[in-house]
């Protein structure tokens, strides 16, 4: 029989340093390797499923256990895992939304909220960023305002990226919260660029959600993350089925109703589980992984023309940066056009760059150790100093 | 450092004979096993990713051509893949059901489907399964007519379990889907149980919506799963964002509303990928599989007061058994009580029967070699033997 796809094996991360903008913190730990091997079947974790049926319940694997110390972790009072951080916007803004609402977001939110809001039936309003890139508490009061004149009602929800996916900077969701609590609204932190990576405390920062992606910051499978939250609001949020057949009187336990009962029955729990000892580590050890992103940063713009556009000096691993006076000189005049800048990145072998950009792009040094940090910086350098760029 | 988590390492299908009625279609090939080591990382399929910056247009691994390769097999028009069946069904209702609409599903309906009704708002209404736990185009036509009279309008969707969970019986969805359309309303077919089993083609039994789920039933690792549908409905279900940033103006392309943009960026789409000419191949041997559910119920009946609760003889591999009278009567008296079932069946290297019952359960064959298949039904009538019960 003929095998109608083909599939190349993936080995970008064997062969290659990879600075993609949002698979560095994806990367799987061996654990997570191995645990996924072993639990690749479908319904793999419940083979020990026992009343109350559900994902969360299970004690071995101890799907229970990484529950409690997931809500610990992010000091949250509860948390469920869903099948990516998407799909926890979507739970939110489906319970607390309802049609024609106003819904906060900022000028630098990711797509996947605008989506949640539309899902829902709400009307997106963004809070501008200022001239720096940031989004400020008196921005937030002043949107919060204009909503409440245009709608004759405070929002039911906002939301807020905790490092936005455009500049990679870092917001003050504490002050942030702070504002949007005094209107009375909840608000939902987008951590899909922290909660893995960063240090967190939920309470601390005084937010209702904090909602997390597997895949992309816990070094999980796809689609995985996770929606914590406070005890005040779980009950909303993670409200269970009052569902009953009309004709059978069937009820249906204590699935909730927002994650359609269990939401990651195999690989895609197992590989959080088994990253999460890992994860949890080194979110302590963000300060090395900022010195290794402002290394590599300084590398860059001590190339002649280049200008970051992120917060600097760098407090995150995502950047985003501007050659259009540096490596896009040298794109209009090489013979491989813009491209020469990631084959010759190829060839020191880095990726993740998209092939052909030489203006505005973005790369993401999450995970690098300090050798492959310093092979990056002195990459950047060196094709710049072989295409005649002066670098000081 | 202390690894918080302990995860044994899961060895149920190299170790046992799985009967468990969940887990049978969801057991990786042995080429989803390979693609899943190498596409473990998060992201792990957006390598490749260029404008229009959706999953379903991936080339590189093959996403795009897989997609319509599955429209092709199911003889639909076209198909997303979704993190769950159940995804597909919330997708779908919350397309077609505004809140206070009645929703049709039936007496023998997965709660998730109830689930998805219930998140849309909509208020469900059960069609009674007749005496042989049937659905009957008559019972549908009835119940049709009976939520016009409650609510003065016809329900905007029916879900029909193509097999339902309960019994494994197979329901005539064509005879069905066309009263439905008689009233114009659209029919989803709950496929978790015949998707990458059986053959189906969708636009014989003239349904509007085929969901499958790739870790129930297409040996995939979870969540995965798929929505197929008609040109006419794509349009709807698949919309995409409309969205708008009211300050920045941004758009947002492609991305559909109901996939929240991108649903499986890594393992879960590849898992299906790769088993995916395997399991186009089996559903032509759907027939065998049946003769090994047959076999083994046939042996289960030889035992003295075993009942068969599903149809008979078996058209699934599926099956609700009743040993109230067999198995049942030994647990009475063994110092075991009902675990020595599935300890006996343990020690002969059978495992899926919920320890401790011997009344009413399931149990679902698919999967099993000629061997194996033989082994289960011998070991059945050996413990019956054993404990003095009689076999005819």
């Amino acid at each position: 029989m003929k095998c109608a796809i083909d599939i190349d094996v993936r080995d970008v991360e064997e062969l290659f340093i990879n600075i993609d903008p949002i698979q560095a913190g994806g990367r799987l730990t061996p654990d997570a390797m191995k645990a996924a091997i072993a639990y690749g079947d479908g319904y793999s974790v419940c083979d020990a499923c026992q009343k109350p049926f559900r994902l969360d319940y299970i004690k071995k694997p101890p799907i229970a256990q990484f529950h409690t110390d997931l809500a610990e972790w992010l000091n949250m009072d509860q948390v469920r895992v869903v099948p990516g951080a998407r799909r926890g916007f979507q739970a939110v803004a489906s319970t607390y939304v309802e049609k024609g609402d106003p819904v906060l977001l900022t000028s630098l939110a990711h797509y996947t909220e605008f989506i949640a809001v539309e899902q829902a039936g709400g009307i997106p309003r963004e809070i501008p960023k200022d001239e720096k890139n940031h989004i400020t508490p008196d921005a937030v009061a002043a949107r919060i305002e204009d909503v409440i004149d245009e709608f004759k009602r405070a929002p039911p929800l906002m939301f807020l990226d905790h490092v936005d996916y455009q500049y990679g900077n870092v917001h003050d969701a504490k002050a942030i919260a702070k504002v949007a609590h005094q209107y009375d609204i909840p608000i939902l932190l987008n951590g899909a660029y922290s909660v893995g990576i960063m240090p967190i405390d939920g309470k601390d920062l005084g937010v209702d959600f904090v909602i997390g992606s597997g895949h992309k910051s816990m070094a999980a499978p796809a689609p995985s993350g996770l929606v914590a939250t406070t005890a005040e609001h779980a009950e909303r949020v993670f409200r269970t089925t009052r569902s009953k057949g009309d004709i059978t009187a069937r009820t249906f336990g204590i699935k909730e109703v927002e994650m359609m009962g269990c939401t990651l029955m195999g690989v895609t729990v197992i590989g959080m589980m088994a990253s999460f000892p890992h994860v949890r580590e080194r979110v302590k050890h963000w300060d090395t992984e900022v010195a290794r992103s402002r290394r590599i940063v300084d590398a860059l713009l001590s190339i002649e023309g280049t200008r970051v556009l992120s917060d600097y000096p760098r407090t995150h691993t995502l950047t985003r940066i501007d050659t259009r006076n540096s490596f896009d000189k040298v794109a209009e005049v090489h013979k491989k056009r813009g491209f020469f800048l990631s084959n010759d990145l190829k060839k020191r072998g880095i990726t993740g760059v998209i092939p052909g950009s030489t203006k505005v792009w973005k790369f993401n040094t999450y995970g690098l150790t300090e050798k492959q940090a310093d092979h990056v910086a002195n990459a950047f350098v060196e094709v710049a100093r072989e295409n005649n760029l002066s670098v000081s």
